[in-house]
């Protein structure tokens, strides 16, 4: 290894094969035989609520910039899904959170994602955090459904809508007939 | 590039930086300056029973081979998480399953694991597949519990028996209390 090296004067350079022992097909790079093991990536976030009023937050960052979402990102390493789903919306709103139950559990296999989703009641103030241009408390008839970012937050203000006064029911998967939409 | 390269005669060479944008340390390789993105990955699975019986797989790889577990493992790209459940069980178990219902999402935060566990029956013969030394279809009072291969399967066992009869519950989560098995 050289400094030019470490300064980035190449960059990874990746074939397709079939690791030793594996049965599919992997990135391997050409410079260094690293083997880029991808599995799908969980989101974790919820529907957040105070007084019957729900947390969304106008996307600062691509994709959907502009457009309003849930509370929700990627997990990282050595969290709980709950620990995300907090994290989350601390980051993004400023916001404690106190997770109530699971909502639903939605798989998008086009871009590799499963979204566990949670229902949630808002403990604090709330504020734009650096990846949101505003955020804001809305009632039902006041949610912005033609300006939201992704289907998943439709279905997750759907199934949550639907459920507001359960207690203790099983979570959601994706509606029927959306295949259209993940696969 | 140079064939010594692509012949695997250097391997990745990994420092802890914050890469520009970031707010965490991620492993980037001195070499080709990959960024390697972790993210916890997700364990997709099954209690499949018939006749009241219940599925096991002895583990004929590592960790903990030649203990007992349902069939289970890492979900693959563009899989939805019931596609990898049903995936795991015919390359375990060559067993086709019909999923019923979600029985409970488990996080391992030590592991960086999340584990997606269902409710299935079971559709056909069964025989063990690669990576099972044998397969068998255990009544309660027959499962071996002291050769189970991981908490997460005596978990799923335990919510299972609880739920047997009903439909509709909602998933469990880790047990109170087991935080020093998890964290």
């Amino acid at each position: 290894m050289t400094d030019d090296l470490a300064n980035g004067s190449i960059s990874p350079d990746f074939r397709l094969d079939i690791p030793e022992g594996d049965d599919r097909t992997r990135r391997i790079c050409n410079n260094c035989n690293f083997i880029d093991y991808v599995n799908p990536r969980i989101v974790a976030g919820s529907v957040v609520t105070r007084d019957d009023k729900i947390l969304l937050c106008r996307r600062a960052i691509e994709p959907r910039k502009g457009f309003w979402t849930l509370p929700a990102g990627f997990m990282e390493e050595n969290e709980t899904v709950e620990d995300a789903a907090r994290r989350e919306a601390q980051e993004e709103a400023c916001a404690d959170i106190r997770i109530s139950q699971l909502l639903a559990v939605y798989s998008v296999p086009r871009i590799s994602q499963v979204q566990v989703m949670f229902r949630a009641s808002l403990a604090s103030d709330i504020a734009a955090g650096p990846e949101s241009l505003e955020v804001g408390l809305f009632a039902w008839k006041d949610i912005p459904w033609s300006e939201l970012a992704f289907p998943t937050v439709i279905w997750a203000l759907t199934h949550y809508s639907g459920t507001r006064h359960l207690r203790g029911f099983p979570p959601f998967t994706n509606p029927p007939g959306t295949e259209s939409l993940t696969r």
